[in-house]
């Protein structure tokens, strides 16, 4: 499991958090109306640009920021070889019988065992890939559009801030702490965005990224067993899907 | 219906409001001329860029992402495996009489009722989506150039109120006020931007792609029943369209 | 004739000035040095970024934003029908007879006339349309330039005011009347970026993006007359250029 | 010669000086410390990012934007029709014998000469175009990376001398002097990006592009010599290179 | 061996000491908690957006910016002619025992020995060109999102800073001390970000560009060595992968 994300994440807000109490209180940093209008408006300003639908499925994206599970690609390219094998031998209906964890994998087998054409095959998979992408982004857009807002939410809280103080100059002392709370809002819209929501869209490209290789790969394997490859010569096309540290074979260069 | 849209906007709204309300009257916040030059000026630099046409057609796309009500995909796909069906067993003539509500398949259905060869089909119905995509682009640029000239209108609202004040300090006590009043307009054009006009073209360009997923989900459709495909094998192709967890199929992976 | 920007700079100027008025005299807005500084530097350096004969070709290219009357693409398509009637009828050489206002029209029929394969008249007018899209960009990128520098220059003439000031500030009331004159060239560079330069340049590219349109419009007649297509067919594929509720057909959807 | 940029620099730095002389002595925005950092930073960044060799030829390229003399397409088409007619009447091998000034345009002939199949003619000269093109924008590039380091760099100065100016500030007298000096750093820097490295980086692109039409005219020259293409035809084809209002033949709209 | 990044970061290093002392002392710029937040903050949100792995061979490519020792393309050239010159008189065996250096070009001739079809070993190879330079990217990527955010991550600093002085300016003296080390975090972000992180990302795009041109010139090689092509005719199609001034030619344009 990658718990980059996670360990980021908390060591980020820990940096922070020392910066505020080496200087003083935290107390001055906690402001509740502060907090409604960049959190509060961030949110609606993001629900604005989605469907409902899309905006309750963002947490489910999120929690897969940090806590998916990838898929190996060296097991892949593994059970490819094998798979290209058993269809070389004994048929392609042999393959019905074998277990395939990955359900995309799977999926293809599938289509491979109830005998639709290559080239049918192909694009039903292509599209597929496309399509789970594209469905992919929405939470990565969801994400980014969150880290887009929170800026400027802290920027109108503290436009409105300074608009007040600005408005009501007669006890010179508040003019300090009223600008204090005003720049709060700024504060609060640049955490969320650089600490939070940019990092965590930024994560979810990756995964999406690593997601279509993989599918890549396991389109490359459907092909090859359709067209009969060798099992050897299918491993060896599939292993330029690996870094090259991680082949098999002698050359390791970078 | 999508509520989204509404919603977030009447919440954005809520929250910046309250923020006002919560420091003070709202009447530190009013002033007509600084409302004018940035919702005049912005609109009027939006109205350079457009035709008369387009600007006023923008309202109308407006209310779209306010009201649009999506096509539901799976129920298309339903309807092309039907067709699909028809088709096959009674002849192209057959579909003529098929009742078909969604007018982007009922023009393509007519199409292949009228005996056009495939390829010419399916271009003409390629040119179709492509230039509809382009002509709902239209109303997004106007909300995104309203978006992008309201902060910039702002600024020129707020120097031009920063000149006239600093050109006339010899009352300190009127400084803070005259500052106040010019950082409204920064204010009313980040409003307008960041709650108004940018969120609308997101939703715009998300309707804009639904629309594009749907149109390619038809043309799909109208190829493989003038290729003759088996509906069954239609119908599974077309699932590719679906996110992974609306179909019906046996797959369930994410 | 479209006067959307004409109209749109005009009233965009009128709020502009309406701010300044209402907040005192315009004499306080009139500087030369700083007008010089904003105007001439943002000018002479787009020069640097141009030859000469673009440089002084954009005055014309300007014009064009305000005065274009731009072709009628309904009108076009019901002169690609005729045309396609004639040359099915009475053959390719009964085109050279017609009287065809549009240029670009008019030499793609000429090629046919003269006999060219319709590879190589496809080619010609492809590279034509191309190029012709590629000469209107060096109009848009001039005002996109200027766009760009005005704030710059407006900023390095404020930061010049500023040095100024404050290496003297032995008169504590010159200091807001010298700092409103270091804010105007920041507030010229706005004002002719956000109301002249960047509307006019996001207005040409919607021109050369319609010219375009027009002209695969026309692309598609000639090679449809070349093929010997239906003339009613052509007419059907055409109307996919227009937008659907200008269509004469009966689907009139959105 | 085109003289635009030269032109152009020279009365920029007209323009900012003369702003500097109306409002005091220039000895205000001299300080050798601040030029330092702002020049010799932004140079030794730039540097980081690309060899010692392609650092060193940007000089090169630079004399480039401003003395650079453009080919005539004009004149090109008119010695493609001429090589075309050679060699339609006696043969490839009399191409050998014509003055060709245009390198690039004499390597293509010395292929056509030396009998390679038109297949891999085309590859190596579009080869050729590509990588000539990816060369010449490592020169852009350069310009381009010191445009946008150099406002950085002026913003690191002002940091740095604004903070020495806070933390020493018990002679008020001494505060603006300070500041102005902090000041003069981002002053440099942006005049450096927006006067001088930015519109040379713009200018070279043009010319990049410029360059690439040319070698895309001299290309389809060699490809239509190869086919044997009728000379008149050639020429008529190559005209679509030129901007319409320096064609010969008829048709004179734009 | 190429040094100019390790040269232009020591000199810029140079510079921006040069400013900092010749203003004062340097412990001015010194100060702990600031650097904590900007390079802690920075580093562990950059830490978020990639895997653990990813994140630490962020080290190894780092050195690659400044210690890598390119691939000359003459000599890859030269050698290209040599084997196909073996190929072509003693067959494709005979190069089973030739040595070669590069790792990419070695492992093509291994498939041309192995007797892989020209279609599989074309695809093979250009699989793996474009994986390699999507890992390449990683390593960029991470330097890019270290730039972006150090910046971001400077002016979280200065804001908690900022907001804890104007919270407490009770001693008018200490405001200036104050203000100098809120603005201490800004110079850090800005530091690291232009003159480490972002030159360091530009120069490994510029290594990951030169490595594909090096693997597209193998390609050519492998893809000629199997059509049995001319070996002179392949040096020569090879040659336009060098900058002009490097080829053996006669013709030395530019």
């Amino acid at each position: 499991m990658d718990l980059a994300t996670l360990l980021g994440l908390i060591i980020t807000l820990g940096f922070i958090l020392g910066a505020i109490l080496a200087g003083g209180s935290i107390l001055l940093f906690v402001n509740v109306p502060s907090l409604l209008i960049v959190l509060g408006g961030s949110v609606s300003v993001v629900l604005m640009q989605f469907t409902l639908s899309q905006f309750f499925g963002a947490f489910k994206v999120a929690m897969k920021a940090f806590f998916h599970k990838n898929v190996d690609a060296s097991q892949l390219i593994e059970q490819a070889g094998m798979l290209a094998n058993v269809a070389r031998k004994e048929g392609m209906m042999a393959l019905e019988s074998q277990e395939i964890e990955n359900p995309f994998l799977n999926k293809g087998i599938q289509l491979c065992v109830d005998g639709h054409p290559p080239d049918l095959v192909r694009k039903m998979l292509s599209k597929d890939i496309s399509l789970t992408i594209q469905r992919h982004e929405t939470g990565q857009k969801i994400f980014k559009a969150l880290g887009d807002i929170a800026p400027a939410m802290g920027m109108i809280g503290t436009l409105i801030g300074l608009v007040q103080m600005l408005a009501n100059m007669d006890d010179p002392k508040s003019i300090g702490p009223a600008m204090a709370v005003a720049l709060l809002t700024t504060l609060y819209g640049a955490v969320v965005a650089n600490a939070f929501a940019l990092p965590i869209s930024d994560k979810l490209e990756l995964r999406s990224q690593e997601e279509k290789t993989n599918r890549s790969l396991i389109l490359e394997t459907i092909s090859g067993i359709q067209e009969g490859m060798n099992p050897r010569v299918l491993e060896e096309l599939l292993k330029a899907f690996l870094p090259e540290n991680q082949r098999t074979s002698s050359d390791n260069e970078e």
